[in-house]
């Protein structure tokens, strides 16, 4: 959460000037985001939401991002919409960052969600995997399988700072991986960073998805393995199945897995575990001490981690079987 | 700017269906004001401004603020307004803290104020002041010259980490606020923190007042003091006299100043510009450096303590001579 980038009155407004909307009636840094700076501007014609891109995002990927929500968008998704300006651009640049400006939307994100929830959100996940289908962008997934450990070799000699032996458990599961992750299985847009704060709701039901900035194509199975990370544990680290068997039903309700998927969530569960494990754990090495972002707990995955480390089968997540 | 205290969908709903305002459409942590938490907070009755009051605001002070609020909104002057809950109450507590929602104000700040925006804030000064007559409560004022010693004696001894000779020249200075202090001037509800973030405008036109919790019952020609420090000094900390002029001139076409108070005007911004010195030095050394709040220079203010030093005259702030 942070603004990063402070942008004068003046700069605002000759930049929201330039897409007609009307004069800018009040603009708020908001807390969101720890990628980006981020503005509530409202102009005439209501609220809008201003990015502006900093250092951590590739700024070559900003096209595929923003032609992504278009597309998605224009395909029923529920999601920011790109504004585009008098000359039909939908990025420009403000106070020295590439910024663009996108539609907002109405809900609030869910701290503690419930078995509905995950109903709804593996349904909207599927329906994204649907919607991705006909987007013609191509985006590597800049942290899949071949990138973890190369992180991890950044960072490995700093691990037992954080827990003793944390070192020795990220190398051998990373030997797991690279020897036994799943293959062939169906690929597409994926989101790859379907969290609670990344989820709208209003009057508990789903009103949208928000920050498409790792989307990228790579394994449609493999973001569901980060969904059932990402909603599915309890604040104890205990695997809620019944919230994994509610978040399957409504993704495959949608979009139905294919056995190759249904037996592969185990080792994409690890994998997705391990995933942000590294990430948490490179950040919270490297995050200075008075950096604006508070750092999160990189722990919270290695118990995930363990749990899908013990899972013999994937009715263990709440898949029905095959009739 | 920071959230410090984060609040979760549940506790926000239900704090905010107190109010009778429809279900809460969204809610978003926004980076602006250093004491307290601030969210916009939309609900079918639009947007509003829920504050949680931190630590470093006095429990007490609470209700003096919100009441002062009221007052001053209903005497006309544009500034946000609390809402009353369903049994008539202007506060409650959310997440631990005391909380307020306050109406949503229209306007941007300005981050390079010219001579017109110096005119229009020096009227709504003098507005404010006549409509704090009627208000019945007392809060003295945390920051006055009694308290500026016992400041600077909490961080005497680490001033020179900040420039050399820091010490010295805040000593003497209060040596001579101390002894020349103007006494017996007007008193009555003051802002006692005027800057250009807490001054909105729309279209250039000043559009609201916000930020209240440094107003208290002070010497009125203080408050005018203030802001000559806070809007008419130019990047390279130059008095621009014609800002200056600008100023007074907005401020005495609503409420003239006396002669004492004329007069007074050259000692009273040197006590403003020590007081914005003390406080800023205080944080410097003491803001943790971990903090969510990036720390503001003092020395912008031994400038313009430096300028007052040197002012001979009242007319060096661009007042014009009674006819």
């Amino acid at each position: 959460m942070a603004v990063y980038t402070e942008v004068a009155d003046e700069e605002l407004q000759s930049f929201i000037a330039g897409y007609g909307l009307g004069p800018v009636m009040s603009y708020k840094g908001i807390a969101e985001g720890v990628e980006n700076t981020n503005y509530l501007v409202t102009t005439a014609k209501g609220p809008f939401i201003l990015t502006l891109y900093e250092k951590r995002v590739a700024l070559g990927d900003v096209p595929f991002f923003l032609a992504l929500m278009e597309h998605l968008a224009r395909s029923g998704l529920n999601c920011p919409t790109p504004v585009r300006d008098a000359q039909g651009r939908n990025l420009g640049e403000l106070a020295g960052r590439p910024a663009a400006l996108v539609t907002f939307l109405d809900g609030v994100w869910i701290r503690r969600p419930r078995t509905e929830h995950c109903a709804a959100v593996g349904e909207a996940l599927a329906r994204l995997h649907l919607a991705g289908k006909g987007f013609g962008m191509h985006r590597r997934n800049a942290l899949r399988l071949e990138d973890w450990r190369p992180l991890f070799d950044r960072f490995r000699d700093r691990t037992d700072a954080i827990a003793p032996g944390l070192g020795a458990t990220i190398d051998a599961e990373l030997a797991v991986l690279e020897r036994d992750w799943p293959q062939n299985l169906e690929t597409g847009i994926i989101h790859a960073d379907l969290f609670p704060d990344n989820v709208f709701f209003l009057d508990n039901k789903l009103s949208g998805l928000i920050d498409f900035y790792f989307a990228c194509n790579d394994t449609l199975a493999y973001d569901v393995a980060v969904c059932l990370n990402a909603w599915c544990f309890e604040p104890d680290y205990s695997f809620n199945i019944t919230k994994g068997r509610a978040l399957l039903k409504g993704y495959t309700a949608v979009r139905p897995l294919s056995s190759g998927e249904r037996s592969a969530l185990p080792m994409l569960a690890r994998g997705a575990a391990l995933r942000f494990l590294l990430t948490r754990a490179y950040d919270w090495i490297n995050t200075p001490a008075d950096a604006l972002v508070r750092r999160k707990d990189p722990l919270e995955y290695l118990r995930r981690l363990r749990f899908h480390q013990a899972v013999a089968h994937e009715r263990d997540y709440g898949i029905e079987d095959a009739a």
